[in-house]
């Protein structure tokens, strides 16, 4: 339990001192939830700007996070309901979660059922669960925390403090960061998808290069990372990569980066910084996606994408033109029916 | 080994008693199989009608399950073929199977390599397979089974007869109900994705809901649910989820709908009951789908859609639009020949 | 470490006499790399010839493998630079990997803590790694390489040579063939989604067949590969799935085929020999693909192909045309234009 005003200083030391709230009333904050579920005691906050005075008027919830909007903190004043204002209220959501959430973490140990080589290296504090394997010649950095059901294969170097979550595996050779989650089920650094069509069917190349992830990345559950034939597949500093996402081997992605759910980035692809994909995209082999680039979910980037721009669909062109002719696409059966009214008045006029 | 009478007998429980068959021939049924497979003793059922002419007259099958149509039935009562006619030929199928099949079932025991918490709560007759992982504060109902390799996390409840296949993964808190099946792999309860973009790249989001299968819902393998940062991600009654579906942080679905390989629902979606998505379909965050609703496969659902629409496309638009639109894009380049033509003898003329 | 004239030795064992050298230099290779990462003593290739003069002027390489085009080779050799020109240089680059690259292997034992059945076939000098589980009524054939965490359910046999990597999951019945390779995460055999509806909800069709993986199989991390109600779910002999494809229950794929990442087969779906299909494809229920087509990224087949075609878009049509279509497609809007000014002229008429 907080004080508003406790949590008030949190938002502030992140977000500056244009927080405010109302100074009227202080309530003890007991939990954090959606405006839906919200009761008595609860902090909530308004995600959709055009439904917040219905939720003003009739939230049980002990306060409100808002933005600095004078209008609604007027009208929140009006219903002498407790909030708080900030310059960016899903952060300040965010920041309040932390407060009161304390994520799961297994107990400092090693699991007697884990079987770990005895040339690992291991750090401070770190925790493996049941049944993990660590074969020879990894390293695990300190406050590491890897659960149950972990496969290491060998030459793994694992950074500070990184959680690896269940039955996630990682591949031989593959250099994850410090500070990275890698969520359950995913898997690190398998061989690439390469065979070389010969007469009798498939030449296997074989993918001897490895895998790196730099820091503070995390990986979704059931995503995979593929290591390449030569070299390195590299996922940089800071970059978010959801479920189910599909990193082909010899993929380089920048800092910063989110890639939605079920991605999937083909061999070679090149991704710059601060990139955002969304659900379902696609990146063709060896495409380069510059800096500052928004792709909309379900498209298809075939081709080179300079900086800062926004692409849809299939294959992507800039958002504003596909967003028209989107629309024009259900109305093609009316097109064709004044085009060939046209063609057949043309042609009697002949 | 069964009498087909014997079968006609569990058809009709469930049919009713317009399921009737060839009175002169009561042949032993040894297996089920398809058309293509059957021989001497198999039961089989025509999928394609259009076909059905064909396989009466030269499958070796000892009977057939056929609709109720008088010309099928007359032409097998003419070639001297045992038959079964029913209302639901495709049922009646699932059924026979159903009589014939003993799904794999693990002993009932725990087995000794599985690392069970002294607080768990076990139900009666319960099976938990190999290296099996429950930690403190789970309960499992009667009768359950966790096969092989399955991790839980911490606070996670299971009800009776609800069966987790090997290396799926339950995180903390999630609710699984009574007759659900996990399919192998699956990650239930996740954290969702969720990161608020900040100067310096992203602050975590932490995902302090949870997990809510209500009872009989299957998933699919390597299928992911995440939870939510407040609440509960939530899986209604009967749904049946088929393999590698992404179900995001706050997504509620309802009763009895299907949900076919590889759909992704962003966060925040809202699935109405009786909601039938084909494979690889996408549903973007906060969408709501109302009641009854179909949408064929690829089609990615950007807005609300009204109760009962079959929906179709990327952006989706009424199927029936869609498939006339769909048809003309590949002719796109004859339309803008004529376009161009046009406007040239309207500028000729000028 | 190996002389340029060992390597054009296997080359030629592969690729015939055409396969030739700089004769003046025969250098020490150590290593293979790609052209960014090459340094002295590696051996590199040129994925894009439009790029090769500007890598021959300036790689630190110790040599390069060059196609057999005369200009290039005279170019090469004018640098003093050391090259190999053949045939099919994609296919010497992986033969060059192949020498150099020792692929990780499990040592040749069951593992201590692996659970195998007392009636398990085990062949020779298998490899079974920690945590497996091997259950009743299975045959694993000679050199088979199964990594830490798989499971097996009853019944399953796998061929000799055959390397399953970490926790996949090979469901009851399954029939692995000999050199094939289960990579991470993987599922063989799950239930097919089969429900049939009825009144109250859904009556679940007992999955009875099996999965066969013919020999010299592939199927990436975390794909899927179901079993149907009855018969069998087939993946032909050399076939390669990449990561996170979904072969829905009672799929047949032929031979010789390469089905990328995230493809989604549906129930039933007849898949020719050499078949190609590209990222993200989708096929729908029961269509038949027949030998060579090819399907580019993302495309939808809803119906039959014919041999040897490639396929594009959603729904999928010929690809030449669909180039044509898609482009025109952002063209839309200014087409609308053309047409409303034509028909408003062509009232203006009458």
């Amino acid at each position: 339990m907080m004080k508003l005003s406790e949590l008030v200083q949190v938002f502030t030391a992140y977000q500056g001192d244009r927080c405010r709230m109302n100074s009227a009333i202080d309530p003890d904050i007991e939990q954090i939830s959606s405006l839906e579920e919200a009761v008595a005691g609860s902090l909530s906050y308004v995600t959709q700007p055009g439904t917040m005075a219905k939720w003003i008027e009739k939230t049980p919830a002990a306060a409100l996070i808002l933005p600095l909007n004078d209008e609604l903190i007027e009208r929140a004043q009006a219903h002498g309901l407790a909030w708080v204002a900030v310059p960016n209220p899903r952060l300040a959501f965010a920041q309040a979660i932390a407060e009161f959430y304390q994520p799961y973490r297994l107990p400092s140990q090693v699991h007697p059922t884990a079987v770990v080589a005895p040339d690992a290296q291991l750090g401070k504090d770190i925790s493996i669960g049941a049944h993990v394997v660590i074969p020879e010649n990894c390293t695990i950095g300190d406050d590491v925390c890897i659960h149950p059901g972990v496969v290491l294969y060998p030459g793994v170097s694992i950074g500070d403090r990184t959680t690896l979550h269940a039955n996630c595996v990682i591949h031989e050779r593959s250099q994850i960061g410090a500070d990275c989650v890698v969520q359950c089920g995913a898997v690190i650094g398998g061989e690439g998808f390469g065979f070389v069509p010969v007469r009798e069917g498939w030449f296997k190349m074989h993918q001897s290069g490895y895998v790196v992830l730099e820091d503070n990345v995390e990986i979704g559950c059931n995503s995979t990372v593929d290591r390449p034939a030569v070299g390195t597949t590299r996922i940089g500093r800071n970059t978010k990569i959801d479920n189910q996402v599909q990193v082909g081997h010899e993929v380089h992605i920048g800092e910063n980066c989110a890639i939605a759910a079920q991605g999937g980035l083909a061999g070679g692809a090149h991704i710059g910084n601060r990139v955002i994909l969304a659900g379902q995209v696609g990146v063709s082999n060896r495409v380069k996606i510059s800096d500052g680039v928004t792709a909309t979910s379900k498209s298809g980037l075939h081709e080179d994408v300079g900086p800062g721009e926004t692409m849809s669909g299939f294959p992507a062109i800039p958002h504003r033109v596909w967003l028209r002719a989107a629309t024009l696409f259900g109305r093609l059966p009316e097109m064709q029916k004044v085009l060939s009214r046209l063609e057949r008045a043309a042609k009697t006029e002949q």
